[in-house]
């Protein structure tokens, strides 16, 4: 059956927002979409790995024989936004209440706080799966919570008050670009 | 025996500068240092590493027992100065008259374009080891001669002329975001 272009994109945004995501991969279109729109360039770090044991083959090739993976140090994305570099983490958790925040190392923090130090954009996606709603939290709320609770659980409260809800969309899906343009607005208009 | 500080240092300098250099490992001298002294932040990007078999062993960790290096999409490093987005590949090379093209591969080169068209700053630094100099090429300089000349490989003398001298030092070994600086200094004065 052929339905107008207009229909058609209706009904997939609505089969779409029905199935509930999966962040990862939405992640990945969304940053293609960036990419092939020049928008932002914007890449998930590969995971580190060590490796152990070698074995080569013809042609300079070698076959890893045994590695072990890594902790991140750091966090899951970064790259650039109209000249500005931008670096977050994305996590996603079932429960609805809270947000456990031993999802998030120490150093993930500390880097976040780097980050931060060097006047990058820094932030953190949260995906509540059970509810299907996904936020935006800027890093320094993040690490002034951390500051002022410890490493106690973020209550979904706080989530609301301190978060900004990402549209999620048929293209791009996770557009939290239009949220660090807010942020960008509101430096600029510091100065 | 105690040398003053002053001293201790020139010499350390004298004694570094004879032996050449290490790019990878002075680059990360270099980027540590920034880091310490919160000037930028900028981190070698893992190597992609396509993992083919793994062997659960307990406490949900693994081995890997199957893997293969992947070529790198982008470059080899990245980070944030000030807000700006950095992007670059270091490469070395044991030629004294000329640099050989196909040490940067094409996806390497079509990143370096992205990055620039994103407005992020976008280098290579280029090292001849015979001759121990260092060179900062800017991103579009490189893409400029590539449109120009294909991949043929690149006279000294164009080095010369479009790279800039890279000063070797104690601390930091590589101080690239001097260079930076300056290109950030020409950009504010254009507007």
């Amino acid at each position: 059956m052929n339905y107008p272009n207009k229909i058609k994109k209706e009904k997939q945004t609505i089969s779409h927002s029905n199935r509930g995501m999966n962040l990862e991969y939405d992640l990945d279109l969304t940053n293609n979409y960036y990419k092939n729109n020049n928008i932002a360039l914007i890449y998930k770090k590969a995971t580190p790995i060590k490796v152990t044991k070698i074995q080569n083959v013809c042609d300079n090739k070698a076959i890893i024989k045994e590695g072990f993976f890594q902790k991140k140090s750091t966090t899951d994305y970064n790259g650039v936004y109209k000249g500005y570099y931008i670096d977050f983490e994305a996590k996603e958790t079932k429960n609805k209440t809270f947000f456990p925040i031993n999802n998030i190392h120490k150093h993930q923090i500390e880097h976040l706080q780097r980050v931060i130090e060097n006047k990058g954009i820094a932030f953190i996606i949260i995906y509540f799966v059970s509810l299907n709603k996904l936020f935006f939290i800027n890093g320094l709320d993040i690490i002034n919570y951390i500051k002022q609770n410890n490493y106690t659980n973020i209550k979904i409260d706080w989530i609301y008050k301190y978060g900004i809800l990402i549209e999620q969309k048929y293209k791009p899906r996770i557009d939290y670009i239009k949220i660090i343009d807010k942020i960008l607005e509101a430096r600029w208009k510091k100065y």
